[in-house]
């Protein structure tokens, strides 16, 4: 199943919002420009904005209204992209050269600024000091997710409890104000938002988790990076916070990973064998359950059905 | 002259503020606050803090409200500080380590983008659709501003053109809307605010300026670093553009700044020498004239008084 066919119904409305999106970054600074646009054309699944016209499908339906929640979202999320590559000094980032490979550290940093600053003032067209009040605090949290992950970097002791508080706020958080937000936007009841926050905050967790599945179990070709590049950055997932807990995979897997270079077909093997694969996608499994009995709530039909086929992309998905 | 002595009958509301401050950026994420708290404690003329009252003084004054425009602008300053730091690779800010000599760069970046995260969540306590517009904006042009800087480093040949739009960004505007939002958040009327708006942009391209000016003749115990650093990190300011246009100022600086270990005291001495220093006060003053100017549309005498004391200040200052 690709995403595209779940779009399919969405797709000029997405194309919209695409559009929008590059004009947001239109600017007479050369180097922004070519930083952001640059990103922009890497591509993505756009799923914040199409989680956002799904929340809007809910209430009045209202493009115009929609697109510069939609818009402000994604450009967060493009904000933390370009960021977390200063600081993951990923070379590529879906097989395109990152923002800071090509360019300074520096202009980097302040690209990211600048798009953040842009979500900001797009998210202000819409006079709502609620919605500019919820959008500001999730900033808050993706920022707070970002130094806890840099904290957490090789810290080999640490628990179930700091993941997934670290992708709450780095992932799931902002996936809920997507479907909350474009909900507001269109008027939607408090029984209606909270249920769209819920179902875009499991399937967020779902989500990363399902992400930091595949780091282990892709390919180099499938994403644009060699597998294992998380846990060879320093970043400790579910999959060997689950491993740690069979055997003396813990033990070997550290002992590997402390040499100056560590064989990663060999970690993931040991992770892999451990359950470590199997136990993550369990945790996946309960996430998406509990997206899917938040939808109950949801009144409109068709935006129901394809919020539940994304779900069953997430589960199905392996690259 | 002491700004002190300025603020001596604000200051029980400037203290209101500063605790204000200090709460704002209350985290249970320690690494978080101790560099945001870091930055606090390093001092600072909290000038746009106080620029926030005294627009306030213009309206129906309300320090309730007006703590969470001077605390969302004071903590926009202090995240291009903390991300100016990274840029600059300055090892020290008012004499103490900065944020990004004593951590991780990365840490430096994401406090950074949280400080200003937290700017906006605040200012959004205040439901003023149009107040959270003009903060957003203003962000973008301080990210613009910043940019502008790191693309003109060591651009021998910009302008003056750049130079003044590039101070407008950076310091200029926000200090503009420091004094126009102090007076919105008290609901002044439209020709009050765009008098307040003008004397802040007028004082802060003076401040500036000032500021630029002092780098090169204040000592290193006053500057809290080498005098000629701005040069030195190949930030061309308003006094270089201006002893550039005398003789043979251009070539012999320039000869002098492509050495690897250039003679700072011969360079600040060429620039003095060619009238630099004296051309650059005279535009100061030009501005500091302007902003007298706008203060005339002033109905409240008292703000009036002090915002004509600050310039003053700016135009004796010697550190």
């Amino acid at each position: 199943m690709n995403l595209l066919d779940i779009y399919k119904e969405l797709k000029s409305d997405i194309q919209f919002i695409e559009d929008e999106l590059s004009h947001s970054l239109d600017t007479s600074q050369a180097v922004l420009q070519e930083s952001s646009v640059h990103l922009l054309h890497a591509g993505g699944k756009r799923i914040r904005p199409v989680f956002v016209l799904l929340g809007g499908k809910n209430g009045e339906y209202n493009l115009e209204r929609l697109k510069h929640v939609a818009v402000a979202l994604e450009l967060i999320h493009m904000a933390t992209l370009v960021h977390d590559d200063v600081i993951d000094h990923a070379d590529t980032r879906r097989g395109q050269l990152t923002v800071k490979a090509k360019w300074d550290n520096r202009v980097a940093m302040y690209a990211g600024d600048y798009i953040l600053a842009k979500s900001i003032e797009i998210i202000c067209k819409l006079k709502d000091a609620r919605i500019h009040h919820i959008l500001a605090k999730s900033i808050n949290e993706v920022c707070l997710g970002e130094i806890e992950q840099i904290r957490s970097l090789y810290n080999w002791d640490q628990n179930h409890r700091t993941y997934f508080l670290r992708i709450k706020r780095k992932t799931a958080l902002l996936m809920a104000v997507c479907c909350q937000l474009g909900g507001l936007a269109c008027d939607v009841s408090e029984k209606q938002s909270k249920a769209l926050y819920y179902f875009g905050y499991y399937v967020g967790m779902a989500f990363q988790i399902t992400d930091d599945i595949l780091d282990f179990t892709g390919t180099e070709k499938q994403l644009g990076k060699p597998a294992g590049s998380d846990l060879l950055q320093g970043n400790i997932t579910l999959p060997v916070l689950e491993a740690f807990k069979q055997g003396d995979t813990r033990q070997l897997v550290i002992k590997e990973m402390e040499q100056p270079k560590p064989d990663m077909p060999y970690v993931i093997k040991l992770i892999k064998k451990s359950g470590g694969i199997d136990q993550a996608k369990q945790v996946a499994q309960k996430y998406l359950a509990k997206a899917r009995q938040a939808l109950e709530a949801l009144e409109n039909s068709r935006s129901k059905e394809m919020f539940l086929k994304i779900t069953q992309f997430i589960e199905k998905r392996d690259f």
